[in-house]
């Protein structure tokens, strides 16, 4: 019915397996997700980007909430002073800051960094708040923008300035930290799988990759198409490696004065990435029901016959009223087969047609966009099939995904096969724990190390690279 | 039943009378809204005071959202070129602005504003994805902190940077801009009598008072209990001001090319202030239910008295149930009236003390913050009851701001009428439009024009400062 042929067609997408790279891009600015701005590496989120980001703040969120914690609002300002606190920290994140030297039209006298990342405003604000062991713990977190001077930058995966979250705790003791480190570790893991349908692993990093002041880092680690690995989310137990320079001490029960323990974690923008590339495809981008903005785009075919317009409305509006995110396109610019592709292109998981013929049957037709299965569905309790309709979609996405990032791990014993496995995905190695083991496998495969899983049943003795004793087991990757 | 002589109690607030400025400042302290920074002029929001935003927040973006508008995320870094486009803007913003001046290691060629608005963004992306007359209008809005180097700051009334939405729309015609000039406008107005039971009063602004760059500013002004304004929310049509200089043009249907029309709108964190100042008393903050993070809190009496905790947590859970925002008050370190006053100080509409003479007689005792009025209510459907009283505190509190406005608002005709009148509240006069008489109600009497309302019906027929003929009827008053 719809007249493909004599319209130009929804633009042309490169091939994942021609450039994967080109493919991302392609993907990213057809279906309208951001743009550029003439504002070196940031990057303006269109609506149809943002309603994945709120629909991921809103879901996260809740979590956070659940999970105890409360939000706060922090400057995006941090005198310099306040950044060199802590020495790694600094040295890790001062190469990347942008700099506040004028206010109005004065200079100032200590310059003022656009927030990287907001430990160290946190901290001087914690050794007020902090006193007494009642006082704890205090579980805070923010949503805002950081800013990072990247040399290099693509959308959504690594801009100058991004969104995130960034939680910020601290607790009594040693083992309290650990303990809510380890839970924010497994909301990200739970969040990805569940909501985002991407698989990860999650485990410690190295001491190479840990973040810059932290005594540990965990991730939780994906796979894209291309079998590299996007760091999706980070927890971090600071020990009292902030408490100790920020003076956040509390006098506890037993009548002394110790340092609390510290926490933070984050997730980004990055995320949307994320999703991106582990689920779509040469049609373009596919959503997770859970995070898609329009999870059901009603399509009227044969508008111009009676009666079918309204009918397709009368569907969308059902779908509407049971919770169902649904657009309805009743655009008369363009056909039918020109808007089945448009909203292939944008990720949407289900497509509902209404024509005469389907109306005059009391159904309509469903396609779903992962499986592309068609299927009369009759209107009459039509909310419930197409709920349960999404549920598939979600589950089968993550299923897709999963199986394809256990088809591409692969345990590796020696160099050869570790330079083999990172050319599409994640090896599995045994490593002896020293960092030159890892840059040697940097320098000759471009792989880093990305997580040592919590199930560390060796699968060998030996290290990958350097073949002396080894007791860790650890992933091995490419990454974004 | 509260040991209260044998406890230190709740801090001392100033009364409203003797200093109103330090009360403001004993409350939002005291209340533990937010913190003072390191950070000139810049304050950390803490979780109470970021809660009542959060709930400001979800329901103003569900109006926006109502109302056709949607979400974006543009950059919080702008080049100075791009604000120097439009004359009056910069020169209305350019003495505030903090400046970044490096990046990293690199020192900028341009220096980049730390967005103080984000017109100048906003038109540069939209010079881009307006082509045609098909793409109109765009009605997008953010949620963002922008910066202003301010010299003097009070929490959330006027501080360096502070929270808030932008709306930034695009339209074909005059008329549609000015149609959503005005919406927005109305959506503010009623946003603030319905959610935060502050009365407004609405109109335009005059050419001294508006917006750097704007054709018309039309405002939402408040009444604070000291009888100064505070302007909380304002709605910019810009006809083609920026669109010309930004070659923001379409195509329209006749096949010519046209400069679009622009509007933008904003609230802010400011909005907590005028809540703050409109409701608070001797007692602290008083919240309206509808922005209460905690609308009714449960306090257990005689807590060691067997059944009484676990009574008192079915009650809040019961509540709870019904999607009442509940706090469970359990505390055992301080007695029932400490936490009666903290309560109050804080602002919770409504308290529901349980005790175990309530419990054996199946009711609870109900405390309305508006009016202190107590009630013994049955536990049998006390949620209805609760949500009912809810209902009478928000109604109440719109009731009695109003009627404290309307009081404190009053017509004058002369210069010593006016200087009168702005001592303790709104003076409504003739005014005969020249900006000279408005700097000189500004010289004696330290008031500025606030609005004219729409209500033009005249008051006299002379200029209440120069006695020529008048046909402008607008309101004075001293400002926040």
């Amino acid at each position: 019915m719809a007249k493909k042929n004599q319209q130009e067609f929804v633009q042309h997408i490169t091939p994942r397996s021609e450039d994967f790279s080109q493919w991302y891009t392609d993907v990213v600015r057809l279906a309208d997700l951001m743009d550029y701005t003439p504002v070196r590496g940031c990057m303006a989120i269109k609506p149809y980007g943002y309603g994945i980001w709120e629909l991921i703040q809103q879901q996260l969120d809740a979590e956070f909430k659940r999970t105890g914690h409360q939000n706060v609002s922090m400057p995006m300002l941090i005198p310099e002073s306040l950044l060199l606190k802590e020495a790694d920290h600094v040295e890790g994140f001062a190469p990347e800051v942008a700099w506040v030297t004028q206010g109005g039209t004065e200079p100032l006298t200590e310059r003022l960094a656009v927030r990287p990342t907001s430990e160290t405003i946190f901290c001087t604000m914690y050794a007020k708040w902090v006193q007494s062991w009642r006082d704890l713990p205090l579980k805070y977190n923010q949503w805002c923008s950081v800013m990072r001077w990247e040399k290099t930058t693509r959308p959504f995966l690594r801009t100058a300035e991004f969104l995130w979250q960034e939680g910020h705790t601290v607790h009594a003791t040693a083992e309290e930290a650990q303990e809510e480190t380890m839970q924010m570790l497994y909301v990200y893991r739970d969040f990805c799988e569940g909501v985002l349908a991407v698989p990860v692993y999650c485990g410690q990093k190295s001491e190479k990759e840990k973040f810059a002041g932290a005594r540990a880092t965990y991730s939780v680690e994906a796979m894209m198409q291309d079998g590299k690995a996007l760091q999706s989310g980070t927890s971090h137990n600071f020990g009292t490696n902030f408490s100790e320079p920020f003076e956040i001490k509390y006098l506890d029960k037993d009548g002394t004065q110790k340092y609390a323990h510290e926490t933070s974690w984050g997730v980004s923008t990055r995320l949307i990435g994320a999703i991106i590339m582990t689920h779509g495809d040469e049609r373009g981008l596919k959503l997770p029901p859970k995070i898609a903005p329009v999870q059901v785009v009603v399509v009227p075919v044969a508008a111009h016959k009676e009666g079918v317009l309204e009918g397709a409305k009368a569907v969308a509006d059902k779908l509407a009223a049971a919770g169902i995110r649904v657009k309805f396109d009743d655009r008369d610019n363009v056909t039918p087969g020109w808007k089945f592709n448009e909203w292939e292109l944008k990720g949407v998981p289900v497509r509902v047609e209404v024509g005469p013929r389907d109306l005059a049957e009391g159904q309509v037709m469903s396609v779903r966009r992962d499986t592309f299965e068609k299927a009369p569905l009759p209107i009459e309790g039509l909310e419930e099939k197409i709920l349960a309709m999404l549920d598939g979609v979600q589950q089968n996405m993550l299923d897709i995904a999963r199986a394809f990032r256990d088809a591409h791990t692969a345990d590796v014993h020696t160099m050869e096969e570790l330079g083999e496995q990172v050319n599409g995905g994640y090896a599995k190695a045994m490593w002896c724990g020293e960092q030159a083991c890892e840059d040697e496998i940097k320098d000759r495969f471009s792989a880093s190390s990305r997580c040592m899983p919590f199930d560390q049943t060796p699968i060998g003795e030996t290290c990958v690279c350097c073949g002396k004793p080894a007791h860790k087991v650890i992933y091995f990757a490419k990454a974004y």
